[in-house]
């Protein structure tokens, strides 16, 4: 979908204006019609505040139809193909449209005991998540008791609002719903960036082999040209970086054992906050490192 | 095979001599039978010495009967069972028992390409290398020209010699033969060892899934009660530790993220000198941590 | 004065017994006097778990009259040497008798508002504490209140004697009284340990430029040959240790900056413990190092 | 002196022009003049290049000239105060307007060997030099032979007019005549930047007590709110950072001994490459830390 500034938004007519908004929240058009009395928005968060805001006085009868209308996670629907562009892309983002059948069916009975339980579909901004933090949000919310769980069904909606009215609408601030991973080596041995390292990101599951998310080669500062992951939320989850360490210090000359006594330097680390910056340097001799959470 | 002491040996008749380290050099007890006139031995590397003095001053007849009398690495005599004791012990001890048929074929293919060059067979001390640096051997010995590549041959028959010595005789000095890998997990969170902390040494390979070859966990010290390798080479290859960091923060009630930071910390490395210490301590906290080669 | 075996003192008369340990408590044989009758003593912990007992169990009086028996620290009487030669050589050890006139006055004044408060000496096991660390224990205890500084000085009382009797009599085991100070060097640009460097230990005080206590070089291993303190507990001070590591690594032709980014690296650490064993190890590099406390 | 920019320069008059630049060149308004033709320069890199090619295309005897109308450094001329402003500034910036008696009569004897082999005043940038580093020049200077020292002469020459340049004219580039010395403190026991930690930058030399450049406080992000030195050479020394690491971990309830481990935490680092940035981080726990030359 085509972006649209805050500005147009502000000088549109209703239908036009429920028309740009209508699909920020599942099926719920009401939502955004709410939102148009309340115009201009000065800000991008004065547009975001009035929509949750909605939703937080609506009366429990609209919230519950709101929670009742996004499709089951993984589910049939997902697989037929008959749920919202937005909700597509969503799912896809975690890899929840390339499930195993034993992985779809282990979705399966999670969101049938979720749905026995809370007569609610499960809703989880699954943007911020791997596929293995996603089992685990069924298993630590399917013990939350029915009005903390309605609560944070409505947070995740929240979550999944802010995402969309970021990739929709240009305007001049920003919500934060990004985070951002960057890396940087260091050559301790000659006391300056090591450029030309190759560097490997890879998400972490205990399913399947890592999976490759992208690749890098550090430029003269020692650091990747752009961050490994940016404009996004990182979704939690385990990754591992992988320095080519062994390859770099033989192209300049280097001594080292043979095989070096450092090839692949992996570095291993769990994300926990999506909206954070992760700075994971490398400081590397040929016989040593160190690594840390960086700022 | 039983142990002797070198003081049994020193009082041996030829015969109960020659029955004893005829073996020693594979199917060439002339060897043994050479050693016997210079006894007694004042320790293990006297004895070493007279053995490979024997190989050394022989003609080239006999220097070359001795390299032809071995086995084909990982070949048919292997498959068929057809080797003396030793050998199978020291190709099984680099899995060159365990290989899949196309393996088979690999290793099958550089035995021809360097029987047609060399015509002997491939000789190298298994128990000095994992799998794939064998292959590698392979492939840089190939390129030697036949003097050079008599030598190395020669060279390895030696180092099996020596292994096999070491493992059958009892004497007040050792062979320089063995290797230690050792590691030490500091908690720098806490200013002490860490101590209950799991620890995996995996080998790994291009071509397989890492193999696991011990598990242990360290103790008030923290170190693992004994080293995680001892009393034989370290086989020249990459190997993967890891620790569980994560688990030994939670047990201490150390504040974390959810998931941590560091959950699994894998520290990877290269050996490159079998015989040599190789001490790799892990210096952490719940954000960051350091290794080195240590002493 | 010589050393007296616990065998020999199992052994000895009674008055021969009083003789030998009648001045491990200033002033006070009766409490080697009452420690006589329960002998022989399997070994070193049972004399003095005796000897302390006798204390504890002597009614306010006596106990009172132990503590007054000792003298003022840095007091006129040990100006004037009229105090045992025990006490003495304590003072000396943590630099008491080398006072300037103003730190003199210093003791003196802080003295006099003790005896003032509590009507007894100030009395502190001194070979525990550097020179500040006293003064700072002058002013923690003013604060307490009489029976907690009783049972303070008690203890301190106890300390003193511990150590006493650890320099006088050899037995099968030894009282923990003593501390160990060590360092390593590793040289994580080569991968092994850094012979040849230059170690000096300073005590760092705010009101003197450091003191030397001890200068080492490291060996082969990377370590001194002995630890840098030992047999003695370390004084409760704040201590620097300088490594010439400029002159390390060109000494050995390592590529560096004229001058070197690191000439003397020193790292400056409290010790807290005075019966616990300090390792402070260096890794380094032309352009970087760590340090910890290591174990 | 006020600041000209560029484009003033380029629209003088010969006269405005030659009193604007006369003393870039100690004495020697015909540099200035000569490179009065060839205006306009389109930035400062041209201009200074004009100047310093009319020096370097002068003929000896106004090479000569050149050098010799500088001022003794340190010498009675500077004590009597009949030294161009330039020149007085300058040698205060190294603290030369600032000799004991003995320091005095040391650079004085060292002027004099200079003087008497060469016939030239000894000429260098102090401007790049710790008091020290001057004193080591003097020493490898004098090793030099008559046409390599001349050569020496002109080019801090040159140095001190690219100083004097970069203050004087503001133009759209820069010359590159600037280092930069900063830190980052990251508390790798809480995963963060370390707030609010007190840092001093002093000078170490082995003739004086530590002298103390700049303190600050690290910032939320763990830097100091600007770069310890910036828009001047650093001056080639040895320096030392201290930061108060004790009282950090103090502040924020951070379980430590009594006294911390870590109280103070001396960095000592020499600077070789005064236009070249100097990045020194700590990681820091209350136990361990680590510091590299960074980027």
């Amino acid at each position: 979908m085509a972006h649209v500034t805050l500005d147009e938004l502000n000088r549109m007519d209703r239908q036009a204006f429920i028309a740009e908004l209508g699909d920020i929240f599942e099926h719920s058009p009401w939502i955004a019609e709410a939102a148009y009395a309340p115009r201009p928005f000065p800000d991008l968060h004065a547009l975001y505040q009035a929509l949750t805001d909605t939703v937080r006085n609506a009366d429990a009868t609209r919230q519950i139809a709101l929670i009742a209308a996004h499709p089951d996670l993984a589910g049939k629907a997902a697989r037929e193909g008959i749920i919202t562009t937005d909700s597509k892309m969503e799912q896809a983002s975690a890899g929840l449209d390339r499930l195993t059948d034993q992985e779809f069916e282990k979705f399966h009975k999670l969101n049938d005991a979720y749905r026995a339980k809370f007569n609610i579909p499960f809703i989880v901004c699954v943007r911020r998540h791997g596929k293995e933090s996603i089992l685990r949000q069924f298993e630590l919310r399917l013990a939350n008791d029915e009005a903390a769980e309605r609560a944070t069904a409505l947070n995740e909606i929240f979550r999944i609002a802010a995402l969309r009215l970021d990739q929709r609408v240009t305007a001049p601030d920003r919500l934060k719903v990004h985070g951002r991973l960057s890396t940087h080596v260091l050559d301790t041995y000659r006391g300056n960036p090591a450029a030309g390292v190759k560097v490997e990101l890879f998400e972490i599951t205990s399913f399947r082999p890592p999976r490759r998310i992208v690749c890098a080669t550090t430029n003269a500062d020692g650091r990747t040209d752009g961050p490994l992951i940016a404009d996004q939320p990182i979704p939690i989850a385990e990754y591992e970086l992988r320095f080519e360490i062994g390859a770099y210090f033989a192209s300049n000359g280097t001594p080292a054992a043979d095989p070096p006594f450092l090839g692949i330097v992996p570095i291993r680390f769990g994300v926990a906050e999506p909206e954070a910056d992760y700075h994971v340097p490398l400081l590397v001799t040929p016989w040593s490192y160190s690594t840390y959470r960086g700022s």
